[in-house]
């Protein structure tokens, strides 16, 4: 008679480039170790899936869809934003999960996402404690903002980090090439709520002084109009033109986001967008020089199509080494990516404790930005530069990046009870 | 002694992810026929560089950069928005021009652009008629905007649809991940003043039905609001989320761009952007809908990292013919692209007269368009499909692509003269 548990895996908060290639690792590696882990099921729509019994039966999928899943991307399950309160608080909705996992003998939960989630997947992981419905929870990093704690980089962020430091070159290009006449400033808004690494990594197209980006606009540092305008200036005199890149989360010296849409998300966040405008307008009022902007918004997260190879081979890894956490029995964990050499790049996975991982947001170190408060450092530059080796390109059919859209077929309900979220 | 002339080539208007590689069809074949080419300058900044005498000596960069060129974005030697009028209008001009190409011994002028420069290369063709100065000028096509007469297809144009089909389709992956508690509707803005065929070649991410772009709003079709939120309406209820492409230049029933900035730029064309958060309000206002939007501007037509590899070859090919007519003696003409087959796709180079195409702007015939205005027919879709097939990536360095810069020496002043432009 089999031992085996059956598993279930969840993607959760803002999808990405790579996170269909933790997928993979996860369901590949599951898939080799059968003796252990029965049906691995799935999530519809992340948590919610787990909620409402909506289990997709990824058994049901062919090799060939899950191996094709490591280029395709978002989430190919359906992910969601919707955050588990603690314990105590939401009683009913971890009675539920236990619910939900009883009736289809699960014994290992999967939990792809962020901050929020890591403390999601951490307080699942003790209702065998709690509630005495023993689990193996174990996290898996993955978000574009790299704002996570311990691990030394996010799946996820390289690929959107190269998207964007290829975008600014090569728009830059453009605009260096019709300053004379035209656009002298172009602006491109990238996201990062908190955390200026996105944004940084548009540091890495400058690789020459003089270089565009010629200005970084960072969440972590205070927007200061007139040493912006006069930087701008300066670029415009000293280059022929100037190429902004700015962080949707940049504040003035009251706190207040340059652009603030004024709704927020389920977990609480700002959702912001559109402070190249402000950007733009103000250069145009201020200094009069003609302008273009950009807003790459969910291009950056999606373009799998010039995804980092190595955040592509990160993001796999993490989601085998999850499996072969779970195989060991570790509970409460997250694999995590150790640096063991910046150059050349050589790197490792390791474990963290997801409480070590929950909740804490990891801002960009001061030192690895310039002391005009505008560009990258050189230490900053050592931290981006490996994240972004290597291309992993899709396969095309038609002239188009060929993806995988799965059956996902649902798992028959065994519960005959509904769940309101 | 030879009798060899020396060569003209300028870059004018907006520049393509293609351009460059024109530029190394032409340098390539001309420095393939020394007997007749002698040096092959290069406009800096366009026919600016013609006008002020400022001209680049292309014979001190190695073969190597110029082959670089073909993987390159953007213009290597300077484009411009400049419009030289007619010759009675802007005598001054016509014999600044005639005065620089004799200095330079000039005798062949290649002209590299759009509808207005396929104008002025057509007036510069007369001045051996009208000024005794005789030169074989050759016009060369250049446009995102694919709104050339004559020839089937502009160089820029399939690169930028490769860029437009393939982000919708990866921001739409996205936003159908999450759309169960997160953003339902997308909007993505992207180029097209007056004719609808980049917003059009998003149409190619929709290979099944339901598949975005579910909406694509061109400037062929009048804005009509209550149809336009109704189709959302039924995309949400039907996919559960709704992605959109809209050009720039979609019109209200009163012929106002939705969005209008208010500058204009040297051809008094109105300058436009940020119509995609017009749409989104409104969605928001309208249906409530979370939304999020993009405005893609000059990464879409800078994007060479996803450039379509027959629009590449294309943009070569064009180069290269057109030093192959001027050796020919052939003024005033143009090499177009003539489409033998569309399935298999088959082309090759055609000639047009240079004053068939000046001036004359070519839209989207209303067949292209679906019945409901919301979508691109089959016809359309035969048309678009060959132009993006294929990827001509760049070298990578650092996981940067190695984009080359040229030295771009100036030649010898040979006039003493200042010209005001």
């Amino acid at each position: 008679m089999s031992t085996a548990k059956n598993a279930f895996y969840a993607q959760s908060g803002g999808v990405t480039a790579v996170i269909n290639a933790t997928a993979a690792g996860v369901i590949e590696t599951a898939r080799r170790h059968p003796d252990a882990i029965g049906k691995l099921y799935a999530g519809r729509n992340g948590i919610i899936g787990a909620l409402t019994e909506d289990l997709i039966d990824t058994s049901l999928e062919s090799d060939a869809d899950i191996a094709a899943l490591r280029h395709t991307p978002a989430g190919a399950f359906g992910s969601c934003r919707y955050k588990l309160k603690g314990i105590d608080e939401s009683r009913a909705e971890y009675e539920r999960l236990i619910e939900v996992f009883k009736a289809h003998d699960i014994g290992y939960f999967f939990y792809n996402g962020g901050g929020d989630s890591a403390d999601t997947a951490h307080k699942v992981s003790q209702i065998g404690e709690t509630h005495g419905y023993p689990i193996v929870c174990v996290g898996i990093p993955k978000t574009v903002d790299n704002d996570l704690a311990v691990t030394d980089n996010c799946p996820g962020f390289g690929s959107v980090a190269k998207y964007v430091a290829v975008s600014i070159r090569e728009a830059a290009f453009d605009v260096a090439s019709m300053a004379l006449t035209s656009t002298k400033v172009f602006v491109l808004e990238v996201m990062g709520r908190h955390a200026g690494w996105i944004a940084a990594a548009g540091g890495l197209a400058a690789e020459h002084e003089g270089d565009a980006p010629q200005i970084i606009l960072f969440p972590e540092v205070v927007f200061d109009e007139e040493k912006f305008l006069a930087k701008v200036e300066q670029s415009v005199d000293a280059n022929g033109y100037c190429a902004i890149v700015v962080s949707e989360g940049v504040r003035n010296a009251e706190g207040k986001f340059l652009s603030e849409a004024g709704t927020r998300d389920a977990f609480g966040h700002a959702q912001l967008g559109g402070v190249a405008p402000v950007i733009a307008n103000l250069v145009k009022d201020r200094l009069g020089y003609k302008y273009h902007w950009a807003v790459a918004d969910y291009l950056q997260r999606s373009a799998r199509h010039i995804a980092s190879a190595t955040d592509v081979e990160q993001a796999y890894a993490l989601g085998r080494a999850a499996v072969e956490l779970a195989l060991q029995g570790r509970n409460a964990v997250m694999p995590v990516i150790v640096r063991t050499s910046d150059d050349p790049y050589e790197w490792e996975v390791g474990t963290a404790s997801l409480g070590d991982v929950a909740n804490v947001e990891k801002k960009m170190p001061s030192e690895y930005i310039s002391d005009d408060g505008f560009g990258i450092t050189e230490a900053c530059r050592r931290y981006l530069q490996p994240l972004i080796q290597g291309e992993s390109y899709p396969p095309y059919k038609h002239g188009m990046p060929d993806y995988v859209t799965l059956r996902n077929e649902p798992v028959a309900k065994k519960l005959n009870t509904e769940f309101a979220l």
